[in-house]
């Protein structure tokens, strides 16, 4: 389970929380009003979870994510898929340079993969 | 995205969280003294956020897992997996009952999987 952490290359958990029940809800073609009233959570606080500004504590991510009808696990995957590739993006892997043996030009920097 | 959910079926997330991040310092032999160290987090807050007492924020989430060269996608996809084992330990699936035609004989209920 261990792998070295970019946790701090990418927006915080809860922004990539907030954004995955954005989708669900939206996908489902319920409004943040409905979804309030279905999940016992206040209308300005739902918008704030869903803008990553607010924290949800694990009881009122079970309530939002069951008036959802999502599981917390699919939640999840689909939080990790969404990290992961936000770290790719922000953390590429690392360039290298390619020089001419005269030394009179220099390719830009590429990716190795890219290179390979 | 979504399925039916049974997300109070099984503990809070905080609790699998916490289980995970216990696992992951235990698997790397670190101590509470020393992760609460090195994720500048007070020794009582770690140890109640790895029992599952105290929710982690984002921030905090992600200092731990830095401290344990964890990453958070990683971190959440063994989150997921375990949340997922519970709920199928805990939820378990329709149970079929077999019963004899002249109701003598009654097998014991089992699940629909077992019986196909």
């Amino acid at each position: 389970m261990s792998e070295i952490s970019s946790s701090f290359d990418s927006p915080l958990l809860r922004s990539h929380i907030g954004r995955a029940l954005r989708s669900a809800r939206i996908a489902q073609g319920q409004t943040l009003r409905q979804l309030s009233r279905e999940a016992s959570v206040s209308l300005g606080y739902l918008s704030e979870i869903e803008r990553g500004q607010k924290e949800a504590s694990s009881e009122l991510l079970s309530a939002i994510c069951d008036a959802l009808t999502l599981s917390i696990p699919n939640l999840l995957l689909e939080v990790s898929r969404s990290m992961q590739n936000q770290m790719s993006i922000t953390s590429p892997r690392p360039a290298l340079a390619v020089i001419s043996l005269d030394n009179t030009t220099c390719a830009t920097a590429v990716n190795i993969e890219d290179a390979a």
